[in-house]
């Protein structure tokens, strides 16, 4: 696993192992390190490098020495202090602190993940899938310009060219929504972060799909909500779940991925977001639709602010999933008596957004780069899903719901925490079923993106390292 | 004021004039607007014009029509609600909402400021100052790499040619942070940010330095932070002041501009410093060091994170004072075991950043292209600094503190909020006194930018509109 040619070095590389383990708990509290004569075996490192890994650990707070006993894992980390502290709410001494997801330490490592080989845990395409000539094309136009606006702050609500382009693009998704509506942010992450901070205090109740992204329940969490876990079906959200909640607590906001729901791969048919709407209309409150796979869905999917007409819905997408993740462009659509209150909440975020890659954005749009670009790559993840379907049917795994979008929420058997740990070891990072629970606890379902699930000797290793875990 | 060939229609631009001014408050809750008749002679247009730019004011909630006597401004405005809403801390119903400051409105005035005039109001230097070739070139020599970057998320802390390349450059300030010890984030604006969620939660006390920065104000408001306001002097921060907030409600955490303090332009002293440390060491709160306009100082300036080591103290800057505001990079440098949990708080609230204009700046930094450009900025700054001076004082006004830096703190006699309505009907906008505080008052104080109060233009109009207000 350890490069001497690598950017960093093997003492870093080897704290890193660790730390990596440690955050995402696959290494739990009190663990025993291995000794530094086994780790450098193990490693094929000098021992001076192990001993310098274990003091970087040290360092960080994530172990402990004990006499003449070796290297411990804390029994908490830092990292999970403040998420703990940041969960209990408002007042100074409110109860206990709730467990924390180690969401963010998961995430951590997937965008660490410097291995070559295709990793099914990710959450993205390939890299070499968003290959296109048009995205540099369009930075290199955008800066050949006199660049005025790299020289000045820009408008606070985005690009206005962005906006006008994203209200006709949203307008063949029969959202109807006016460049006035729109704000663009920091990819959609930022985008459900200011509609959050917008509308929600500490202590306030929220509604989210569970099984649902765990970096949307670790943020709730870490900004002192109250999360209300709704269960998602194939049709849509539980709706008495939902009126239960509705009764006992009046939650403020209920947040869906309607469309390609993240990890199940459902959609919302059109009668749920009727009666989800009518709930809402019922009870007040608002709804954050999360639109993240908008690009690999068909345009006909039904959206709830469509049916809504943006009245008590927000829209939240991005292009991350289907362009350039690393642009970090998203934006948000609102009901027009909310724009002001979200504009100055992204001002007080990041005052505004680079104007240069919304610009860009918006030329790849406007050319039509975008809409040929998603036809191909949703054909090519067609053809995908049907091989990892198969692969994965042949391990001897289910599915938990009907192959659909980038995502398979697939059941394996075996507790998959402990099979994400053994898989990491053998250089796979795999995304567990605990990830995508409120309050994480032992599933027997894994996440699996089809793009990256269709090599045989994933799945071999797979086999035969759950055979050991069984 | 209204322009026909605009991107913006006659009824946008009207209705934009108004709203600006209620948001800001240059017309108060319970004004009547004027009748449409009137409007529409006042600024030359059609009373279809008139009718449909109130209908949008209405349809904001900024204004109510009240039956045959016409339109008023609304008593508390949408913004307002949340804001005072926001600010009222954690439980439900803890106290009366507490008056809100409209620092988010009065920026919004200063970014959408289309006019042509110099606006000694604004806080960044004129777009043609940060004019220059190299910038361009870095956008186009980054993308026209392989730009696989723009295809990945990126490293969670950001680029890390940038990170090393800050490394390098605060070692230049005497701030000796590992690459390790840095997270990118989209401005200066954005780390505060960032480093306020991680260490805060609702209801924390938090000492900010008054006069001080609206929009620090207004976050640690809307997060629901109780603030300290601790008086500035020019060696420094009140240390009795601050005493005495520790005695009485142990603070979590000191905001400091230390140098070229914004808006009085004083920098700290060495001894100042030190004494600050002694007192977030006796009583345990940890020091936001926010250096926005460091590269308008000196590089010998006393920052608090030299003399502290980054123990305890987090640096946060960024590069639209000099450089690239469109491009919206700044940073954190913080001690090691708080970067994890600062990297959490980043990924929940924008996953990364972007990796292309990390990368630009970065061969700015490293071929030198920042340090010549500096150099000729402060140079050019000293001379309009001589020049605003003397208009200053020709104009009957006095300093509150002396010049240095790129702002002025400049006694006018007058009521600046006041002031500040009237000159906009004139095409200026104003930094009020009121705004750099804690609980807006009445203020005879405004802050000018040096760069852009250099116009003999301004002070005339700027004397006659102060003759008729006193």
């Amino acid at each position: 696993m350890l490069m001497k040619a690598a950017a960093q070095s093997l003492t870093e590389q080897l704290a890193s192992h660790f730390a990596e383990r440690i955050r995402s708990r696959l290494l739990a509290g009190g663990a025993r390190l291995p000794s530094v004569r086994q780790c450098a075996q193990q490693h094929q490192v000098s021992a001076s490098t192990v001993v310098a890994a274990y003091d970087r650990l040290l360092a960080l707070g994530l172990v402990e020495a004990r006499k003449n006993r070796g290297f411990y894992v804390r029994e908490t980390t830092p990292a999970q202090d403040v998420l703990a502290r940041a969960a209990t709410h408002s007042g100074a001494n409110e109860g206990p602190p709730r467990r924390p997801i180690d969401a963010t330490a998961l995430m951590r490592g997937m965008f660490q993940g410097d291995s070559d080989k295709p990793q099914p845990g990710m959450g993205v395409l390939p890299p070499d899938w968003l290959e296109n000539s048009f995205m540099p094309a369009a930075v290199r136009r955008v800066a050949a310009g006199t660049a005025d606006f790299s020289r000045r702050y820009g408008d606070p609500a985005g690009d206005p060219g962005l906006r006008q382009s994203l209200s006709k693009k949203l307008a063949g998704l029969h959202v109807h929504a006016g460049p006035e509506q729109i704000i663009t942010t920091v990819g959609a992450t930022h985008a459900l972060d200011i509609a959050s901070r917008t509308l929600l205090r500490a202590g306030d109740y929220v509604m989210v799909e569970e099984p649902g992204w765990a970096v949307e329940f670790a943020r709730l969490e870490a900004m002192g909500m109250r999360i209300l876990p709704v269960p998602r079906h194939a049709d849509g959200p539980d709706l008495e779940v939902m009126a239960r909640y509705c009764e006992a607590h009046s939650p403020k906001l209920f947040v869906s991925v309607s469309v390609l729901h993240n990890p199940t791969g459902f959609s919302l048919t059109p009668g749920s977001a009727h009666r989800v709407l009518t709930l809402a209309n019922a009870h007040n409150f608002y709804i954050l639709e999360d639109d993240t796979y908008s690009h690999l869905a068909p345009e006909h999917a039904t959206r709830l602010c469509v049916l809504d007409g943006l009245q008590r819905t927000l829209y939240a997408s991005g292009f991350s999933k289907i362009l350039a993740p690393g642009w970090r462009v998203g934006f948000l659509a609102a009901p027009l008596a909310l724009v002001e209150r979200l504009t100055d909440t992204k001002l007080l975020a990041t005052l505004t957004t680079p104007a240069l890659l919304e610009k860009a954005l918006a030329w790849c749009i406007d050319q039509g780069q975008l809409r040929r670009h998603s036809e191909r790559v949703r054909e090519r993840l067609d053809q995908a899903r049907a091989r990892s379907t198969k692969l994965v049917l042949a391990a001897g795994c289910r599915f938990a719901s009907e192959p659909a979008g980038l995502f398979g929420w697939v059941d394996t058997g075996v507790d998959t925490d402990a099979l994400a740990q053994r898989m990491l070891d053998e250089g796979y990072m795999l995304a567990p079923g605990a990830l995508f629970h409120a309050n994480r606890q032992p599933s027997s379902l894994m996440r699996i993106n089809f793009a990256n699930a269709q090599d045989a000797a994933f799945w071999k290793v797979f086999t035969r390292v759950r055979a050991g875990a069984s």
